[in-house]
């Protein structure tokens, strides 16, 4: 090895510089939110009362929030162990990451997202925006997994979360747009980001390691599990930051038609493109998710279940096609290596998702909405709502979004780049030995060893 | 092979002519219901109380609609997966025909439980209700897994979900029967629909994959996620759909203590019927949660904790004992095959089930229930109320459901039983690669091959 | 073997006596809540309004119940899966024991808790009390993991559920002490508990099991699954039961932090005390979640994100050198033979955890904690507050629980090293093979010997 990829000192000190960092700016600037806070709860719900204890936010945000975390930590987590000795990594590294990004980007969105008298409020909201940031970051983490160092990650994490926060201030605040479930500020921005820092880690000797890229049977049902966390779940995510009452209803509503639709179409394309008619787990467990990234714009508009099923069968059928014809493209021409193929699950489903937002914004009527408009669009409280205008600034958005994501992956990438973090040679990529202790399989194997039997098997 | 079961047009045709039929009939039959529709909602709720938004129905049952989902699609998924090569299809066929079947569901148990002006309805409840037909499929899809084509799949659930919405519409609507866990709607239902399906499709030379037939040791683990989530969120099953309050604690409660009492039986038969006192995975797996399916119908009565747990004892007994010795006789005597052991899991514990909602409906009275009578029996609202005629529909009802489902499964065997669908061989029955791109061991076995000190290690 | 592990005749006799048991205590005592029963809810709610049933305790402490459920069956279960051949009894026995001590916990926290007119009450909240005093238990299961009968783990069970029950009433009610997660209840006396138990039950030929003493790949990925939903749960683990508002909100989001920062301080850690800087999963599955546990009693205090990420980093450091440097001398110098070194996870977090409670006790004022002051502390109602003394009665309650543990252990110790339970011979501990029908690994392996390139990967 040209470099040592040695973490005593690098990882140790770089967890515990962070961690100090972090701690010393909560002590200056984080204080509970009116909800969270003895003395601010209970001076501001009415003396008489006892019942006001359950019209604290916590009630109607934690259950999402805890499937918000799951998917942060289980979906992803797990998604990502199909490889088959990368598994440790793979769980361990986005636990990691996931630990640090939720902490920095609580500061970060506090910061952009309005300070109270200079300081952040926190609670149970401000618990999901973290973790939907933290969801962007382990998004790029799928492009370069296998290929970078806990170090690379973490780094990349202190940009990417900033980033983060910047763009969807630019989008919330300031351009008025709608993003619940984050088919722009998460999939978009995550998806670009990671790819952009992975065409600049381009290694043209990863063939090296192509042995080690690739699962075994048990990764791939490690693999199913984060699927289908992440599947279960989505309702969730979409509508975890919606407004109270039908929003938050209908966006989980819809995601569940998004994601039923789509599931249908990945497996009827998965069959399609292989020669013999197999199914490739690939797909099914990647492709079958994109119906819940591509209504996270719009699913908490007056989408109906049939349009969502129709934006569900189409991100499912472009996500399979992705995979089969694009990714491979964009690894010989465009030197683009995704490892997980983020590019198909949220790249173009985020895309999708945009898309369709800009245009089921477009087309907001009183006549549908009645009442309910301004729950959905902050701008008709105002007074100076217009659809098409809206429409106009969804588009705007996703095309911030694009920058925001392909500049700071850029900027991000070049700074990984540096030979100082350990990263793996192109020979010991997609390998936990690297960075764990890994025992070997002594027992198992003397076990089978016993069988003698074994060769009467009928051959399949 | 006699013939192909090459999926490559039968498998995308038909999940995409289904598809696009689910979104042509959503499209012209299914909307919002009151509390996911922006203008209904706002209209419905006063003006003045902000506060409203908290009493939508979303905040009541989507916790509960959660713990369903995870039931259907990790529960049933892993579950399935105790056998050796079969993983792939266990998770990834029953998230395919779940994801059809809720969309299926969604619109036959629409139809039948009352139009709005020739529209169907739809918000958190139906998406329990539709996950709950779609358990019932899972249940039937346990007694013929490894013999069938994710292409039979399909068909198999778009005969029984429909049967399923009749069934269920006769029991509740015009029996007026009490079913809130679905121990006859769902359990019974499934079991003897799959069990007459299986017996239909009966292989004479399934012995050919008899070696393929069982667990591995990592297989058992990953079918213990599945158990284990059926266990935790039988609760949240059995009281998904029951009235607000007391109804839905009190079958929560009864549901927690059935289990458990259900797990020690489990655990103590297991031991006993083997000579050598060794528990076997199949039954803990398996009996444990016969439990939950036993209380399906009296869990919203007045069981008491006591009557639930003796229930439970009961359910956990009779299904190691049928485990024990009724499956084998099953098989060589009335030639069904049953893959997964239904009848000792959702047979007899789902007519169990039935048996005491009858019997603990029989015994009702304003005595014991007070005001909360009508909120169980909704007869006595009417006035018309008598616990003893009570307890005989309910007794009927176990009829209906039986004669329903030993038709329809006879109907649907057959239909299945045409060489169309690229069922698999006897030879390859439970084999993943048959319809999966399966990718073999290498890396890891060179890791062990280089181990040398494996001879030393003391034999057990 | 000197003596017979043969359970056929002992776990059977045991499981359906003790249940048997449980039951008739059941019938005899335990009533549904004002909450669960159908008259009494009922005629409690006024009768004018319906919205009363959204209520009902259950809307406000079951999505909880649920988290800390899957903790139990799903956390504790899985995270002891990381031995090689003891992924059965690990999530088997984790089963069994829980499923009985939730019902013994019902009866012996009933007895203590108050009964109401000779009955004990239940409804949510004591099916959370029941799943914490079982977690309780599940902590000395590890402790002794491996080397004890299913039998010997029920008898231990009974006597840690009636000493917890006993413990908690001294701390909770005599002495008035704050402890909502735990940290002393629960994982102090778990910990302490177990650790003399294992100790009067000192193997001094353990050594001739050590080869099944540690995990293989696979295994650690299932024990991830634990570890990661204990992690991903803890916040509704230490606010399961707190008052509701803004304690319960608040406990959550202090527990967040915490995890989050002991997870940065376990990583770093883990890569320093190694001589190639390599992470060990013993400490991420383990040592990220002392972060909870820490915060088990100071958490519903009005402690700051920023004090909780403080506390949360010293218990991911004194978690993970407790593993590195702490349980090789106990093993050596003192015989305590900790299996997944639960001193490490719940004995010297829980302390810290006690001594930041006590802290922030003393430390609490009405300038801080305004009207929410006797929300926390119930003595501030009654007028008699004085917040050193408070302190004073935390330190007390930390004594009175490592005494009962310690004594408490030792006599159980004593009991369970009867030479009656079947106990593993020293040859065969952590051996699923003795307790269970274990299967071989035929079909696989035959998979494998087919591949042959192998030799032609290149060296790692």
């Amino acid at each position: 090895m040209a470099e040592s990829t040695n973490m005593r000192l690098r990882l140790p000190l770089l967890c515990i510089i962070l961690e100090v960092i972090l701690i010393i700016l909560f002590g200056a600037l984080v204080e509970y939110n009116d909800d969270t806070h003895a003395k601010l709860w209970n001076a501001n719900k009415s003396h008489s009362a006892t019942r006001d204890d359950y019209e604290n936010e916590f009630y109607y945000r934690y259950p999402s929030f805890q499937d918000v975390h799951v998917m942060i930590f289980v979906g992803f987590g797990f998604l990502m162990t199909f490889l088959q000795r990368y598994g440790f990594s793979s769980v361990g590294f986005n636990f990691l990451i996931a630990a640090f990004s939720l902490q920095w980007a609580t500061l970060m969105q506090g910061f952009f997202h309005g300070m109270h008298h200079g300081k952040i409020h926190v609670g149970v909201t401000s618990m999901i925006n973290a973790d939907f940031c933290t969801g962007s970051v382990l998004i790029s983490f799928g492009a370069v997994l296998g290929k970078t160092s806990p170090v690379q990650l973490l780094v990349m994490a202190i940009f990417e979360v900033t980033l983060f926060a910047v763009n969807e201030f630019i989008l919330l605040s300031m351009l008025g747009a709608n993003d619940a479930g984050g088919s722009m500020t998460i999939h978009t921005f995550g998806a670009y980001f990671g790819l952009m820092v992975t065409r600049v880690l381009y290694r043209p000797n990863l063939d090296k390691s192509k042995h080690r890229n690739s699962s075994v049977y048990h990764s791939d049902l490690f693999a199913m599990i984060g699927t289908i966390y992440l599947w279960m779940f989505w309702p969730s995510f979409n509508s975890a930051i919606t407004n109270y009452g039908d929003p938050q209803h209908r966006t989980a509503l819809n995601t569940y038609y998004s994601l039923a639709a789509c599931t249908l179409a990945t497996f009827a394309f998965s069959a399609l493109v292989n020669p013999e008619g197999k199914l490739d787990m690939v797909h099914i467990q990647n492709a079958a998710l994109a119906g819940g990234v591509a209504v996270g714009t719009a699913g908490e508009m007056m989408l109906t279940p049939f349009g969502s099923m129709i934006v569900g069968f189409l991100a499912g059928t472009i996500s399979v096609l992705g995979y089969k014809y694009l990714t491979p493209v964009l690894e010989s021409k465009l030197k683009i290596q995704d490892t997980c193929g983020i590019h198909n699950l949220h790249g173009m489903p985020g895309v999708l998702g945009a898309v369709v937002g800009a245009v089921t914004s477009a087309l907001a009527s009183p006549g549908v909405y009645g009442d309910g408009l301004q729950r959905v669009f902050a701008d008709a409280e105002t007074g100076k709502w217009n659809p098409q205008s809206r429409g106009g600034f969804q588009a705007i958005s996703l095309a911030v979004t694009l920058g925001m994501a392909l500049f700071g992956g850029l900027v991000t990438g070049f700074i990984l780049k540096l030979p100082i973090y350990g990263a793996p040679p192109d020979t010991h990529c997609f390998e936990d030995g690297l960075y764990w202790e890994v025992k070997t399989f002594q027992y198992h194997f003397y076990k089978i060893k016993k069988t003698s039997w074994i060769s009467s098997i009928p051959q399949n």
